[in-house]
């Protein structure tokens, strides 16, 4: 299943416009040329419509956000909602302000992201309106392992409901839903949160997914969690006695590059947690 | 012929004022620290012409281009004019919007550069202005090769000639032209366009090649593109079997550090195209 | 003694928001990761005072310094000092321009930094006025060496003094002192200087290891200089024959990533310059 939206990416070669924050924005260009997309990065309200135009997705990401970027964020959402593009809503610490939680859910209800990916804390936050520590981590109450796994994919699948929208939570497990059915996906690495941006990373390959795959959305956000997720193990068995969280980056960077069906077949740990068409319910 | 210009970018180490984007703000300051330059990277007008002052040579990139850099580039632009500093202008993404190529066509009227360095779409764009898709990338259309060598050569043989600087049209083969003479450079891998920036970081190593070569430019032009081109050929030979392009970005600055000019001589494909002094034609 | 400082980051992981610039802004995320702290990097006025209220520790970088990122400075630096976070000032560049000194100057006045880390030309002109060319280096005429560290170390002393707050100085070799006493780290590799923002990071560590030892806030600053330093030769020493600043940049973050107290004990050269409660003078 998976296969085919990776494929899809390299085929097409969609170009991303990925408003995001100057953190892990190197990273997430070459994360997106990595996986066979292209990005664009602009961010000003200036030309922000005409640049969204002549784009394949976009991908919002509230990382250091500001009112000029806010700005830049609802027009060229809502350039991209009436182009049809795929859009993606990353709520990277949304919680650290009041700000930040209004302008989410501004985005969430004028620009109608085709997907959010977050933490389980920013993605509670969405639905819960309390803002708090931890910035841009999820908190220490919110680990996710598989003791709780059908709880976490009952609250991606009501998440998504309420959000009207995909939905991908990800940590230790990653969760990706639309409301109907969900899928989790149990790879990665621990590795993966000394890396500033990982979870930057993913929302742009959700993105990219979502570009070349219009047509089957869910099964395109779950492939983008599962290359990450291979990626970030494939990095770690690759890692040398010396090398730390700057060389495990490359090297995860590196292993999205060289990505492909065989590869993401042989690693991908996938489930089904519900699917209601099939008659199984959310918890 | 390049090996001297390599050689005075080491021994001055030019201060290298350079306005561009956040995406590749990074590697580019490394690349500069690579050939031997330094890099000052302040964007914001309210002391950008102080800035300029202290500096050897500018470079303007309009990726990510807003209005209030744009003034920054502007200030600086005309400061570094007056002073006499080498100036390099890479349109980047000059077709993504209006707002980008009507700031580059002001950027050319009222700065002057001493050299443009884009692909050959962005370069078209400064000469016939029409705007359209394909981002930061050249589009599928203008790919160089041995085929249309002769006549991308005249292309910017024009084109500097038209501008009134020397243009540094790059591709799977670079051309560089003053309108009287041209070079290519033969040079490159094309692993080069799977890493963000790496044209940013051309036009870095351009700015301190002029800066250090202020008689000799067309030469400290074409060097750099040499030097660039040869760091890809070499970076390429040494990825590792899992590597991908992160690496691959590395392996590239790492090249420059090392390069020298026995290296240079050994691996430079530099071919002259016309030479109008020599009797020879532009096509 | 350096030991239980670094110890104390890894345990307590604290939460720093660093306010810095585009250029090095990823790099010190890694860095902050590396070292056992989370970083978090929002600039913008709007929502900065509560931001810094989440988090542990606050750090403040000149370096690209425009008029909205000084004001969110002011407001984060005032906030964080009236929950007692530790502040960290690093002038990086002070001397570009008369806006950048005045605001170091100000942010002294007004924030009151638990301790200024930048080099001798940078602390110089905290006490001088006198701005001047070089960017972000260096002078000439300041270089540090074991024929001139009774001076230096007398310098710091000096300026820490002048200041009111912990002053590190860094060179070839680094000097910590808060006036009263002074600490020498002859630590470090000349590779260092060929990557862009290791000062940035070396501020960043030092906001992490005072955060996390606020009652031991000279050997904490000290602590840090030493991680880093030894960091810088454990990367060189790594550094395999064709790699050059792009991994070296890489390999330092790493050896922080895998520092502990036996190598940091086993590596770093401490010397105490003078310690007048114990009877000694400055020079």
């Amino acid at each position: 299943m998976f296969e085919k939206c990776l494929n899809a990416v390299k085929i097409q070669s969609p170009l991303i416009h990925t408003i995001t924050n100057a953190v892990t924005m190197n990273d997430v260009a070459n994360m997106l040329l990595a996986c066979g997309a292209r990005p664009l990065m602009s961010d000003d309200p200036v030309d922000i419509e005409e640049i969204t135009s002549i784009t394949d997705g976009l991908v919002l990401n509230l990382g250091m956000l500001n009112p000029r970027k806010y700005e830049g964020m609802l027009l060229a959402g809502e350039k991209a909602r009436s182009l049809g593009h795929s859009i993606v809503l990353d709520p990277a610490g949304v919680g650290v302000s009041a700000f930040r939680l209004r302008a989410a859910k501004e985005l969430l209800r004028r620009v109608k992201p085709d997907a959010v990916r977050g933490n389980l804390s920013e993605i509670r936050m969405l639905l819960t309106n309390k803002t708090g520590r931890n910035g841009v981590d999820a908190d220490a109450s919110d680990v996710i392992c598989e003791q709780n796994k059908e709880k976490i994919a009952a609250f991606a699948g009501e998440a998504a409901e309420v959000l009207g929208c995909i939905v991908c939570v990800t940590g230790a497990i990653d969760f990706v839903s639309d409301g109907k059915q969900c899928f989790a996906i149990s790879n990665g690495s621990a590795e993966m949160s000394k890396v500033t941006g990982t979870g930057c990373q993913l929302s742009a390959l959700v993105g990219a997914y979502l570009a070349a795959n219009p047509k089957e959305k869910l099964q395109a956000v779950a492939a983008a969690a599962g290359t990450m997720g291979v990626a970030g193990e494939l990095a770690r068995e690759r890692m040398l006695p010396h090398e730390g969280n700057a060389s495990y980056r490359n090297r995860m960077i590196d292993a999205v590059y060289h990505m492909d069906e065989k590869i993401l077949k042989r690693h991908a740990r996938l489930e089904c947690m519900f699917d209601m068409d099939k008659g199984s319910k959310r918890e």
